[in-house]
């Protein structure tokens, strides 16, 4: 069967290690013995403690975070962290400030504003089309945080640096980059990720939250829209998403032992990334649309001659065993989502194909 | 490995069909021919949109629903439903009716509280540890809803009848017991159910809700929360849990084909039921802890005439291949859920081991 897989460079849902899939697919009747799936496994049982303890454990230890850290898993993906991040941290009278890079910072911005608190955008590369990370950038000292998208999956650019913001803690969506290079977690009071571009299925979303924004959490909003009802509860105050969950243990599994961890991850990433931005600068032919400085390793994007082309270009791409190629569709053009878990195979491949179609069609 | 299978009765996550499984299993690496895992698939994908679109057309074809009412995937769980409802449906000066059958209305109820909304809890079974369904109820006229929980896991208690209210829309948390028996959608405005009881994996929620109810919706409550948000976008304004969906598609078609539809399925369940509580009525030595007419026929709660044997029942059970009979740890006892999923014959291999240990211990 696996013969028949494709190279997947979707944005997201996106390619899992093949050795997870298969180890999920090998245990999916009987899980650890239990004589169940994982899917049918109490979350109170000692099999699923097992693994959500073993996930944050990995979680912890990658990220190398102390005890001032707490790792959550919820649902209602980075979406849902658009209002939940301001509804707990913002009280009468705080404001945050929030830097706009693209379609994902403007939905995470327009949430405060439904809640009536205030936003102070402080920097936006709107200008451009959302084509550069901006910097330098003043931050406000009383803000109670400064919010950014670290990688923008649409228009493909990516934070190199994490902005110095005079130590007001930095609030990241990391969605699409999380797990793909080590952070200075000392700059960040909380960051959460969808789980389904670096580390797992659709359907549950990590967030890390450190103990001063934590205390933040106010005692009067919904039970599961606070912070502390997961922090208390180890995630389990109701049923989680337990098979994602699973999942996201697995594919940390296969970070840490398979491949080494984050500075081994990182250096694979810039590699493969690497591996299409050198070719794309040297043919001319291909023209990425991202600011040379403010390229994304995990979602390259570029444009062919002419939108025909491009259309030619996906479709034989796909015909060739790659897919997932084309453009988010408000902005068209081709991007390749080269997650942690794409093999650096995958890259090869995608640029022995444009090599042969720059030569056939350029 | 299937032979290595236990009995599940947990109460949820719980059973799910073996037929779904093994497809699930089959077909893990390589889903519907796209080269790809299913849960490495774009939600905007061909592939994709025929799950999501297939289950909501079954959903709707099973509960006979009219053009009316709308099929939503959410996530969060029911307990996410418990604050999404009021917020949703009541504005100033509204009010809903609630019955207290147990835990989770309760917590029901806490979330409306939390909102400073008025909750006019019209009927509760506190009285008696929750052990029967209240009837008849004066329901209030000016209500916006009239909330039950229509199958109360932890008591073992179901509405056998759905109450008269009078024209007011009943909301009904039916996370353990939807798909079970037919329903008479005209007296509910929304149902809501968590997946991992009779129809699928923890992970997603399933909300049926009708256009006078969605068209209460605020404009001003946060994106993720407003039920408008998923009725406008097929349940994907961001993306949805996949895997889950998909896990909730198969189940639904091994309902409509395999069992054929929600008569069959009634009648299986109350022979599975049957069999339990017509066995211990006759016995003496196992005692149902519901009141005979208000008795579940999902989850069959008992004792035993000690603490020490339930705990030996238990555990022999378990090595005789029979998991999950433990009662809920807020109540103790013990307890059997045997949701669509359970297979007649595990029934009958409990009701045979219960027999067996009531000779050697009764």
């Amino acid at each position: 069967m696996s013969t028949d897989r494709i190279h997947n460079f979707n944005a997201g849902p996106a390619a899992l290690p093949l050795p997870v899939l298969e180890e999920i697919q090998e245990s999916f009747l009987n899980f650890a013995g239990s004589g169940m799936s994982v899917t049918e496994i109490s979350h109170r049982s000692k099999w699923f403690d097992d693994v959500i303890n073993d996930a944050v454990a990995r979680v912890k230890r990658i990220l190398k975070l102390d005890n001032r850290h707490h790792v959550l898993f919820l649902q209602g993906g980075a979406s849902m962290q658009f209002c939940m991040v301001p509804m707990n941290l913002l009280g009468a009278g705080d404001s945050a400030d929030y830097v706009n890079t693209g379609t994902w910072s403007t939905k995470a911005i327009k949430e405060v504003d439904l809640q009536g608190k205030t936003v102070n955008v402080v920097a936006s590369s709107e200008d451009r089309n959302f084509s550069y990370i901006p910097r330098p950038i003043a931050f406000n000292a009383d803000a109670v945080y400064a919010h950014i998208t670290s990688n923008n999956t649409i228009k493909g650019t990516q934070w190199a640096q994490f902005p110095e913001t005079g130590g007001v803690p930095i609030v990241s969506d990391t969605s699409s980059d999380i797990f793909s290079r080590p952070l200075e977690m000392d700059k960040f009071g909380l960051i959460y990720a969808g789980a389904q571009k670096n580390m797992g299925p659709a359907g549950v979303c990590l967030v890390i939250i450190r103990d001063d924004l934590l205390a933040r959490t106010p005692g009067d909003i919904p039970t599961m829209l606070r912070y502390t009802t997961y922090a208390e509860k180890n995630s389990m105050y109701n049923t989680p998403p337990c098979f994602a969950i699973y999942t996201v243990q697995l594919v940390l599994k296969w970070l840490e032992e398979t491949i080494g961890g984050l500075d081994k991850m990182a250096e694979l990433n810039r590699r493969k990334a690497g591996l299409l931005y050198d070719y794309m600068d040297n043919s001319g032919y291909y023209r990425p649309t991202a600011q040379k400085e403010s390229r994304s390793l995990m979602n390259v994007t570029f444009r062919l001659p002419t939108e025909d082309l491009e259309k030619t270009f996906v479709a034989q791409a796909l015909e060739n065993g790659m897919g997932g190629l084309k453009g988010h569709r408000s902005v068209g053009g081709c991007r390749a989502s080269i997650y942690n878990p794409a093999p650096l195979a995958a890259v090869e491949a995608l640029v022995a194909f444009m090599k042969g179609f720059e030569n056939k069609h350029g």
